[in-house]
């Protein structure tokens, strides 16, 4: 039976992966922010010193506030370099993944298209997903996969906050939704059910058609 | 019971992707070279008359032979062109996809890396993946779903081709291994049997960690 | 003194080049679509007896109809794929580039973000690209430097036929603009004057901050 | 006469740029580390104080340390944070870039492909990257044009201390040598003396057609 960790698991996108990997038999544990808060590396170092291994990890956080850059504070900066960057590489330096295992980053689509509300989230997502990248190849030696899955618009309290109509927000979408978590909650679960390993290095952009660009 | 179409799929990646469909019960058309040719457009409008509508549409094809662009005669341009992408686009304009399918294309990590020994792959690939961007976003308004998948080194006859020595090529990939065609059957199979539909419109590289872009 | 061929270069965005090479003293042959025909492939080959040699070439041409993928004919799909890509191959396999030469692609924005309308362009646009590459890697040892330009909308009569009201459009560009072929024409001027050669292997989207990609 | 700010413009790729700019007769403050050090953000807070405006910013600096992944301290992502990252934020939000004026960022090329050893560069380069997507839209309106100019390997005193041998560095690259700084130098210079606005929101990857992708 695999282990995993699944950081900012108590709702949206990483409940729905949590469920996911219990319903396959993993051992999960599944963090809120008061249990493990990103953004403070002391509470970050605390949950190193009790999970210092793991098969399975899941990096995922809650979204900075949306901002547009002129406005965005130096203690602001900083304090989001911890939540999406900083925090994701202690708990990476620290936290041994078995051989075998999975890293799993759920990123957001604004890592290649970035939006001007979201520069926080778009600036240092996309320096998370470069380290991410780097690592995979070292971890590829160990049988380790790294996938970072970018999920577009999806039906979590989040896109809910950032927008005032999600109704008509919808409309504007090539599917007329938004995703669901369950979608990325069983697409995370199917490959480490089906035990895909070949699929490592790479940026899944989840979006439902919504994305401008091919390549 | 869903009805698949797997042009390609007598063999490697394109047999393993007609095994998973089959193992959830769907019913497939599996076709061998014989019984489609892409290259071939007679084959092709045959094809097209006997196979009118399908819920799921794979497609598939083996690649050219491993030449670099000055040897590329004109003839060998335009049946590939066909082979890779007139072909394809013909099944597309004629084969009506249900509602809450899915067109899954099997392109190739040339795509974005291109590779001088795979130069017509290579081109007719790239365009390909743009036409089924393009659908993806018309297609979306049906809930249906476009995924191609470009897989790197995988474990088919045709990669015992191109190498004269597996083994060593092998360890130069960062997983010391090929993919296995299973990797990207059950990848397929995961997909369908979920009922996943929010990717859609993206390019997802299959290929151990051995691409070197991040984005 | 460098010789130089611009295909396409009796209007937009290639006679803007032509102008730029010949201020600075290039000996341009500037072909229009009656001396060069990259459709018929047997223009090409006249063409390819006459013009053997050149330091600079710059592969430019007209853009296909505005057609939708389903509207497609299978005698446009084969006569745009001469057009914009098979022509382009035969000139660069039978014309000879100096060391330390140029080769110039005029392509389009689309080659990244698809466009619906224009399926034909950015499919067979991107295939050509992806040649381009590989080309540039095998002409580095010559020190001939490979750049592939991606005019977002230009104030060409090709942009002026696809739009109803170019003015309402310019309105949703970012500069509120086109771009002048001017710019592109001066662009391509000063690399050459400054024989820039290390700029070579490279996609230059050049679209007033249009597109959405970062990457 | 065109007022110029460039950032570590005391020596490599900077200093080329900076003599650029003023041989076409900008008026050009070249800092050294002494004068402006982004890593030191009371540094960047007392440049701010006596450069209010410039027609054109460069923003420039020196690389870190090679450092793999497991061996960078929290104090050094912190410190280079703000060298590679924040420091050139807190420019951007406190000094007015003129009308019609330009932003250069002179990046690498490991923001697309990111190098292991440059783990730390790699991850801020790109987000930094993402941070100027986002403000060339926003810029556009007012005719600022932002670009991204991403050097592969360059004759630089950064790219001697990297390796220990660069001759035979050098003969692995497609053109057997490093870019010139004055390449770079060249290159932005021609782009202001010619007025070239519609070249914005755009990486320019500048290595030699080193790079593997092609989009």
């Amino acid at each position: 039976m695999a282990n995993a960790i699944v950081v900012g698991g108590s709702r949206g996108i990483g409940k729905a992966i949590s469920d996911g990997l219990k319903s396959i038999g993993c051992d999960v544990v599944s963090t809120s922010k008061n249990e493990l808060d990103t953004s403070d590396l002391s509470s970050v170092k605390n949950f190193i010193e009790k999970n210092k291994t793991t098969d399975i990890l899941v990096l995922n956080t809650g979204g900075p506030p949306a901002k547009e850059f002129d406005s965005v504070t130096e203690e602001e900066w900083q304090k989001f370099h911890n939540q999406l960057f900083l925090g994701f590489c202690l708990l990476l330096q620290k936290i041994s993944i078995n051989d075998g295992g999975y890293v799993f980053l759920i990123s957001s689509s604004v890592i290649k298209e970035p939006n001007p509300r979201l520069v926080i989230s778009s600036a240092y997502r996309s320096a998370f997903s470069s380290v991410l990248k780097i690592l995979s190849k070292k971890f590829a030696e160990r049988n380790i996969s790294c996938v970072n899955i970018a999920p577009g618009p999806i039906n979590t309290d989040r896109t809910r906050e950032l927008f005032d109509n999600v109704k008509e927000f919808e409309k504007t979408l090539p599917m007329k939704r938004l995703g669901e978590p369950e979608e990325i909650g069983n697409f995370v679960k199917s490959i480490v059910e089906n035990k895909i390993k070949y699929l490592s290095g790479v940026v899944i952009n989840f979006d439902g058609a919504n994305s401008n660009y091919v390549f």
